[in-house]
């Protein structure tokens, strides 16, 4: 009880400061969903930017309050353009997000992330569990996880164990999405159980944490770890209101559900229905 | 009667495959309608991929079930990395779907069409009567038919007559939508009349289609014909459907409609409304 | 009260045309808003086409009504391919619109919109106030409009006063939109003040006002002030209902509402919610 009272207050604090900030956000993303990334940043609060050509994104990014790089379509021509933004988002000190979209996939993929993650210092890497496992085995001098176990019979402490590792080898807060989320920092651990199983048959439910991420951060650079958390949870707890009202499959209904919730949830409806393990 | 029961099983083990399979899908595709092509798969239980640099497509497409070609906005960059999946996807051995959108409008489209149909073995062409047409005009070989005359005033015939001719130049499937819809592989023919004619107020209806063979298609590398029109059908059916719920012209809700019925459709719901003739 | 029913009897025409020619617009815009876009310009009566390769945009523009040129993500590839059907656009004469997201935010789109505007002749740009004081600013023969106000703070009679001098600069019809619409010849100028302040939250209402102008312009050559005076009054009127209909901040419904509004308003209720000066 009283962990809890403690995390709602730190929660609050994160979301008081995305009001207080309207922070922009710049995103290079992928062409997929980025218009629900957009407008679900909008409806957090927050003030989208996209923008990913190579002759502006310094510029693009340096009036920003954090990056989002998701690599969902990226090519030959963006990549570079997400490791200029993220060196001048360093620069500037602010918080830089990458969801590396099936790293371990393609050669293009895993290498443009070891990449980027060699030259740009990010704050969150936020993944399913297959591309973060991905992460520790690109790292030769990590040895043990065992990646042959099916992903989904991994627990949540499995899980767990492998984010902390990612955490320290790119010094970094690692959120994983899975049916039970888990956030870290290395040495804190939040494990988030909202959300609902029928959110990965609509697209762009991943992106749009990370999206939701690039606001909750722009505006609590000071606290990554527990805007991380909001970022996650949100997700999770709007999702699951979302489905609730689905009579059927209605998909559509479903995504425009997440917004609406996204856009109007009051923050003691959101601590209601959370679902989580501080430790 | 003998007929309907005959197709009916036929589409059921379509569905059943699917069902089964829930097949991987390449798709590099347009930036307009992509979104909307992804939801669309996932719903109709496919799994969607969009990834278009030459740099990894040969790796994405080597684990799909299927590849999604539409050239909606195709650029001297995606051109060669369609025929660099195509080429693989022949390799591997699975169907190429292609929707050659604008064919005979501009030079580009025009070239990039018949290169991709040169290198590449196509398993279904997806198109308005106009693209398909224009591909029998671009056969110098070919001579008689009537392409001065208003494609409105084509009867189902004359169209099954024009894509039987493409379909025997390039062996594969044709499937041409219009107010009836024709599906022939040369030899047998289906002709569906579903739909609603204010589903064309709406951008994406017919790359949709396409999105839905890539499923249907991947679940039924066995079975392209009847994979082809199962695809095409739902989308008929549901576009009825979802027209159907309309008061006055609520094309949001249209698109919507169109998203939960392709999501929500029993077997049964889709063969009762399903409207054809097969010969 | 003559005076409203002369802008209701050119605003009528203006609508006729629209419906008579069911106009081909040509759009060169971003992956952001882009599917918006065209579901707008299909709501409002018009024919989009997306197409950006430069191996194209010549042929492509060639046969429609309109070119609808959006900086919204533009890069060093497509900025070439809007000059290109600019140019051409301007031989066919046919009406331009240009939507200069983000001027004065970035070299590459401050020194893009100059080359645009040096080689293209636009007949609408169409932007908010920072961005129509932004191309007073770049012009240095001009002195003396206050920049250093809050853009705020900027009475409707100011906002004129810098439309007007862009307008006279670059001989164009120039829209400001913000809390009172501007749309201005240089001579005439049109107040409108419909809207609600909520749109801002959903991402692409002003791309798809320029959306709309395609159409409007494009059946309405002849007349390019009244044709913007009824694009953009047309989504202030919508944009007002769709808001009301809201219960809470229901970001999505807006949305929806705001195409299914265009879709469907009859003109008779426009011009009752329609609330402007014209002088």
């Amino acid at each position: 009880m009283e962990n809890k009272i403690h995390l709602q207050d730190k929660l609050e604090k994160v979301r008081k400061n995305i009001e207080e900030n309207k922070p922009l956000v710049h995103n290079i993303t992928n062409y997929v969903t980025v218009n629900d990334c957009a407008n679900i940043q909008l409806a957090f609060g927050g003030s989208p930017i996209m923008a990913d050509s190579i002759l502006e994104v310094e510029e693009v990014v340096s009036v920003c309050s954090s990056l989002v790089i998701n690599i969902g379509t990226i090519n030959e021509r963006t990549i570079e353009s997400m490791i200029r933004a993220g060196e001048m988002a360093n620069l500037k000190e602010i918080p830089v997000i990458l969801d590396p979209v099936g790293y371990g996939f393609t050669k293009l993929r895993t290498d443009g992330v070891d990449e980027i993650l060699s030259k740009v210092k990010i704050s969150v890497i936020k993944g399913n569990i297959s591309e973060i496992k991905g992460l520790l085995k690109g790292n030769n001098d990590i040895n043990g996880v065992d990646v042959s176990a099916g992903d989904k019979e991994l627990t949540k402490e499995d899980i767990f164990e492998i984010a902390k590792k990612v955490s320290k080898i790119h010094n970094c807060v690692v959120a994983v999405t899975s049916k039970i989320d888990v956030v870290t920092d290395g040495e804190r651990v939040v494990y988030l159980s909202n959300g609902n199983h029928v959110m990965s048959d609509i697209t762009g439910t991943g992106c749009m944490i990370s999206a939701l991420l690039g606001v909750s951060l722009g505006g609590n650079k000071e606290n990554i770890f527990m805007g991380t958390t909001y970022g996650v949870g949100i997700m999770g707890v709007c999702g699951e209101m979302a489905a609730k009202d689905m009579e059927k499959r209605e998909l559509s209904k479903l995504k425009n559900n997440i917004l609406d919730k996204i856009g109007s949830i009051k923050f003691e409806e959101f601590m209601e229905v959370l679902n989580y393990e501080y430790k």
